[in-house]
């Protein structure tokens, strides 16, 4: 089995590397000569509105995927005609747009935070008054890693955010006084067969994802029910398949939807060493029409974004519990660079283990 | 880190998947253009004998290791004068040779089964008398999977085992009336550190490994501990660096030596889903002078080789529980093609599964 991907990132590689013991042999189309996911398969280089790059890939693919959500529609759909695309490029298309996203939420009876389309300034000086503040004023396309984004606290804020952002589509997102950030990473079969990972829960440093633990701690069971149901009407809605994660704030015994990516997810890392089948396996099995494996967690695990540059790996081993992920990414500030997962027995001995692993790993974006 | 492996099988193939997340890229020596492994990492090809290939390898590596143990020793000892090898060629030596290795064993308080050094026929005839029958005739060098091998029960057995082997230095061993074999996996890094994963009951079919179970089931605490202690001896009298894997008939209360394998070792295979550290990505750190992780099982494993041909990927894969490993090598009696791994919450619910288990995968060899 020949497995496209476009993108060759740490996720691409990822995949890849979960993909060869199912005998599925990745290609990625990434541009450039090097990349993360480039050093363990195959790398076809070129941009991903190429029609020629794109045929080739096409040309070497059984089944094509991808592993960020930024890539076009129209690529995803050219594709799609000559070879299978999963997830479906309509899945693609909502995440895309951050209006679009929340709307089909909405539409699902899925709660969200308040939200207003910001077309016009008139627009976004009504949905202040109506939304209140604090709220967050987002660009709807490409945002990633808090990118386009600008909280609003203040009026003179409001100015500011306006002067950096309009003249765009927009979107004005009331900001929830969350308890905390929650993912939820589902898979779904070609079958419709679904799976579903625990709740995680996310700590966001600078917009970049810095801490998970999974499963998330002191959850009920009935807000993860909630959360695989919601995961459920996604999936089937979508009629999608592989992976997919959906983003959470939690408020008291709510849950509202953040957002969606309709990929392989960096809060899933830990499924790696702390569930029975990782993410990317089960994404490989999905897209490839396989059977998915199970998805119980196997004791507690918590995972740390390097995030800019990495310690040296002599001083990450020296924890034995630490299984390290490089992505064979040069330093840069801001960048995933590799991250860090750890595992423990049960969720006792985890809260025990914390503080130290937070004192060793928890540096935040350098 | 640029990690060199003699050999291009499947073991080289899970060492190069498992370094990669340390950042570890491997390139394999192996003869021909397609291999196991040189299907995920690059691939030098080249007869191990071959001074220019040798010479290329130790150009690209940082460091040099070896999948299977009939490499010639000569060819590890060149290369070690030009970058560091590991496991010392040493122990590629005292392993390579059958008399050598007891002997070895032997020197260091290691029991074994009974054994006699045979070159001519009158050694033969003198050592079937003492040691008595069944025994096994066994030629010193390049055995493998049951290949080179003559069980004697009978003398006219003896006649035929002189007819097959003799001619050759061979030793002739007793044939212990075992109730079961084990193998232990251990680690030792570059400082010296010693980590030994649970002793593997182990079910071989004409000579193939059959059937690992980790723990095996039933040791005593005894047991477990002599084991890793003999191994200890082992690796620290070799100044050993990677993985050791010894291999031991169970009688009764008793452990015997029957041979040791210095890599990575198919009973070993489990550990990737079984265990906190694979024996893999422990092998990679230990060459490459990192830190040893954990050799703690996680819940109680078995694996099936695939031996000849695997079953369609769908009918694996329907069982849940199933983590498949296919080798991208095509079908071929008595080859090993893949394995799969199911692991189960404990012993007990081990024992449970393992007959339905057994009935969807003990295929025995194709």
């Amino acid at each position: 089995m020949n497995l496209g991907i476009l993108g060759g990132g740490q996720l691409g590689r990822m995949i890849a590397l979960a993909g060869y013991p199912l005998g599925a042999r990745a290609t990625v189309l990434e541009p450039g000569t090097n990349s993360s996911a480039g050093q363990v398969c195959a790398h076809l280089p070129g941009e991903f509105d190429d029609l020629q790059a794109l045929y080739r890939l096409a040309q070497a693919s059984d089944v094509v995927t991808f592993e960020f959500e930024n890539v076009p529609v129209e690529a995803a759909r050219w594709l799609a005609e000559r070879v299978p695309v999963y997830p479906p490029p309509g899945a693609l298309e909502v995440s895309q747009e951050r209006l679009a996203e929340k709307q089909f939420f909405q539409r699902l009876g899925i709660p969200t935070p308040p939200f207003a389309a910001i077309e016009t300034e008139a627009d976004f000086r009504a949905a202040v008054a109506e939304i209140g503040l604090p709220a967050v004023l987002k660009t709807r396309r490409f945002g990633y890693d808090g990118k386009g984004q600008a909280v609003i606290r203040t009026p003179q804020d409001a100015d500011a955010a306006w002067q950096k952002l309009g003249g765009r589509p927009l979107i004005l997102e009331g900001f929830v006084p969350f308890d905390r950030e929650l993912s939820l990473v589902a898979v779904r079969g070609r079958d419709g067969q679904i799976v579903t990972y625990p709740l995680i829960e996310n700590v966001h440093q600078d917009g970049i994802l810095h801490r998970s633990v999974a499963p998330a701690p002191d959850l009920g069971e009935e807000l993860s029910e909630r959360a695989a149901e919601f995961a459920a009407r996604v999936l089937t809605e979508l009629n999608y398949v592989g992976v997919l994660t959906i983003e959470w704030f939690q408020e008291g015994a709510r849950l509202l939807a953040n957002e969606m990516a309709p990929r392989v997810h960096n809060s899933g890392h830990w499924t790696i060493e702390g569930a029975l089948t990782s993410q990317f396996e089960n994404h490989v099995r999905a897209v490839c029409g396989l059977p998915l494996g199970r998805a119980d967690a196997v004791g507690c695990s918590v995972m740390y974004n390097f995030i800019g540059s990495v310690p040296p790996t002599e001083q990450v081993l020296a924890n034995p519990d630490a299984h390290l992920h490089l992505y064979g990414k040069g330093p840069r500030p801001g960048r995933k660079v590799g991250h860090v997962t750890l595992r423990a027995a049960s969720a006792a001995e985890l809260q025990e283990k914390l503080p130290e692993w937070d004192a060793q790993f928890a540096r935040g974006p350098q």
